[in-house]
């Protein structure tokens, strides 16, 4: 047996597309409490208070919403040499670019299905001053008490056409896990949840594009401490005229606790808490059939259409959204 | 302008109608948590741990589910002559009966629709002793950590054929106040929350039964102190394998947190917590039109169609429930 | 037996004395999160985002720290002329004033220890509108999301010397109910926690002042929905460089989670929450001996010498505080 | 730069020692929440439901209480033989045993101060079954509704005489990191947190013992999911009777939400809940002085003496605990 690979440390950037660059940046600052950190050309690179890099989002403004870059830490510079050679090997690489916002040389592919992601290992630590210094040194920022006050980026979710073929891919080229996943009655996956980190999944590919289009988003989630935050946050968000698709509520799959609603540009944002973590180096995937999916999530909770049907960029049809 | 009355204190103790007993009593022992009393005849007394009383709760074996007595301690002993005076003068009233479970005497009268009420001031307060003995003297008894612990009896929900008239007298013969109301587009009232407390109800007409028949229940509901407590109990619920009707979420009407679920009897149970007290003494109700409830629930919550068409006892008929 | 009087419905407003009026605005309004409703004279005039009435706190400025004048809302006009009457009778009636903040008609007098309070009943309700309207009609404003984001007025608690005469004097003549009180070995209660509401209290006479001072203050308290935050509120004070004194903790004395912090012009401020609700029409208080409150706080938690010594305003020597 | 080591995995089981086995049995099962899986001589074998191997705790029949064995799962069979080698190089060795409760071939060793430790890979993962499987297949067990309910071993803090030789040892030889130290003013250790998952520590040498004493245990920590459930454990302990030491309060080293008690054995046992995540792959230790150690715990909690000066096996003084 081969051991695992270590290389990818975490998350650290994802880069979200809006047709309303002010609006967006509105909601992230105001409603989510995020930090704006700089900005550069059209993009506005924005961070959690609990991130300790300078930047886990970049707001750039585009025709349409969708996911831009997501970008993976590694875990040292001989790791990203080795993902950079793996990545070269499959064919998908697209080359080094000049990291932004905190981020040192940045190598560029596209998984399978299209999505634009990068890996990087240098990256400067955010550096708090003035009001935004803790009290605590342990502490990257100041807690935001503004909105939401989200922690921390936690994870994207995507679409893809071909799920076995893109989860593969990550696990293979990456060193990425699956923590759990849906097999369809034809033995493809339908759905596959990964991770490089203890936290249940970092990654998600979550449906088979029903619309058969590359490279589109689903969600970009942001975690609080704890259940009693992702209520508090679907509090925030009916004040604020926020529209919530659904939750707060708890998955089946990975039990998280959820809350989606729509960001002014348009892409589903995700507030989460998640109790679990994934300890055991020998877990294997726990797999869910189609019939098991049935029964819904956890507490039976009904899901508007929306949330099986509509991702960013969405498909131009009068009925989409 | 005439001063309220201050005669009713508050819910004491609901009867539920059980065709399986032994199941019901399993479910409100083992999974809410709550203490057996006594038993009397086909009915067993139960308490939550916050409960003052004896008993809040009467379990009783009958052929079909649905909800027995309703009663209401009065503030004092004059006050409770008051209101059986207005219960006589009303033409509702079906005299005394010696009270059962540590209640004294109490007079017998129904609501408009027939629900089957009582009004009693004598209560003996639980005494503690041995394992239910708290460590805190200023607690009923110690706090129950089986299943979800309900911490006490909160309300009682359920439906009747003419809202106006049943609300009214609640009123006008109890002294009963309506917090919030939904009014039809007809003028008349398709929903109504009556306290006596100040929590935002401990009464209520939930909805012109659908069936037009008399006397069913929607849900009693028990406290818990959070909304983390909420989630908790549907985590207990999942596991114990109660069906889960909905939530948890929250209320538009009231903002109330719920869980709604069935007891192996088919009566409809509540899991809530309440952050709100209304203290004013001159709060007019807060009035709903049928437009403004299509809004729904406080986040959009998707409530099923049972919540809107099952009331126990259930109507007979092949698809009910 | 005669029957409970209701003619005091709540604690409607609280008057605060500063030394430093900039500075303690800025903590109830950035760190608290309350709202500025209007400004007359060297006071500004505060509000929870829950209270239902214009104005619940009165920040003055003064040469000291310590308590103005505690307003109680009675239930009704008939209820304020009955109380103003046992007023009077009593000789500790001062007459009345033109109600300020929203206030109608109001009746000063003093408790035997010389602290200003007053009743009244005619209360203009809080009209949100523009970015203080909430979603939901039936909530008086839009929910703070500034630092603590304090929901309501709570409680306040205040030093005397005469225990036995003060509280037994709001009894008679305003008729608070004593729910929980501390009887010293001689006899004398040295604490006594009254309430109106089914709160636990809402005015608190919580030591014999060991200065022999009248008219002293130990705290102002807010509520806040959980106990999650109360915790997250010594998160926002110890950002916010808020000297906090001690807590999060629980009382053993009617076991209210507590967190004690000091604002800017030396006043004690608690951060409350409270699950328990006092639905007893005949509950005696809850007496304790001075051996049962050597066991201290309910979990035992450690408190500071200036818990026990600190009420303002202060008293001018080297020690103190 | 050498690459950092990822051969530990996670804290898998700790052995305590306790002089009233039945005693401490009792208090992890009724007032804990966990679960007995077997037996084996003096031993008795414990797990929390969130602990996906067999057995996490062994709680061992003694004269005195204390820790024994400290058990390091690694991330597969080669990074066994990899740390294996190490720990015979460093001449701390002891040999190979057969593991019991689920752990396959386990190597021991002492840290330099004496604490028993070993390494092991091959682990049966817990089975559910009956009553104790849970609804979701991705849980290890269904959720413990008995007390406490701890959800997973978190933690163990020993004292030792020499911190930066035992700390630098584990990290050299085991490959921890350090995450946050304090340095006292002759520049040596007097405190060191080490962690090999993102947890923000896995095992701390709390103290220099200030018996001089080697081998001696702090604390054993199991994790709860949020801070309302620290408090409700303190609850918990409050009506079983359990000593409380302190908290529920918030450490400023490592922001953690604790509570110490001690179980019947006369071993401390904390109760924790964290939101941190330490991803970073170049974070540096956070490194605390002597100076800015005094400003106490996060919201300065007043702790006890014994905090700082009792540990097990305890020293036999009069004066001792």
């Amino acid at each position: 047996m081969t051991e695992a690979v270590h290389d990818v440390a975490h998350l650290g950037r994802v880069e979200l597309l809006t047709p309303d660059l002010t609006a967006s940046l509105g909601f992230f600052v105001d409603v989510l409490g995020m930090g704006e950190v700089e900005r550069v050309g059209d993009s506005v690179y924005l961070r959690a208070w609990g991130d300790y890099e300078r930047a886990s989002l970049q707001l750039t403004a585009a025709d349409r919403p969708g996911v831009g870059a997501i970008a993976w830490r590694t875990t040292s510079d001989a790791a990203l040499e080795r993902r950079v050679a793996a990545v070269e090997a499959s064919g998908r690489g697209e080359g080094w670019s000049t990291g932004v916002a905190g981020h040192g040389r940045t190598y560029r592919f596209t998984d399978p299905d299209g999505h634009a992601m990068s890996v990087y290992y240098e990256s400067l630590h955010f550096e708090p001053s003035g009001d935004r210094a803790p009290a605590l040194k342990n502490q990257p920022e100041r807690m935001s008490t503004r909105g939401v006050g989200v922690r921390r980026l936690d994870h994207v979710n995507v679409w893809c056409r071909d799920i076995d073929a893109n989860s593969a891919y990550m696990a293979d080229t990456l060193g990425f896990r699956v923590s759990e996943q849906v097999v369809g009655d034809d033995g493809r996956l339908v759905g596959s949840w990964l991770h490089v980190t203890p936290k249940s999944y970092d990654l998600a590919y979550g449906r088979v594009d029903p619309a058969g289009v590359g490279g589109r988003l689903h969600h970009v989630a942001f975690a609080v401490d704890a259940r009693e935050y992702v209520m508090r946050a679907a509090d925030v968000f009916l004040d604020a005229g926020v529209p919530i698709e659904c939750g707060p509520a708890k998955h089946a799959v990975q039990q998280t606790t959820f809350l989606y609603a729509f960001e002014p540009g348009g892409n589903r944002v995700e507030i989460i808490t998640d109790g679990r973590l994934l300890l055991a180096p020998d877990r294997p995937p726990v797999t869910w059939t189609i019939e098991e999916r049935k029964r819904g999530q956890a507490w039976g909770t009904l899901m508007p259409d929306s949330w099986f049907t509509y991702a960013t960029p969405p498909i131009e049809t009068p009925q989409s959204r």
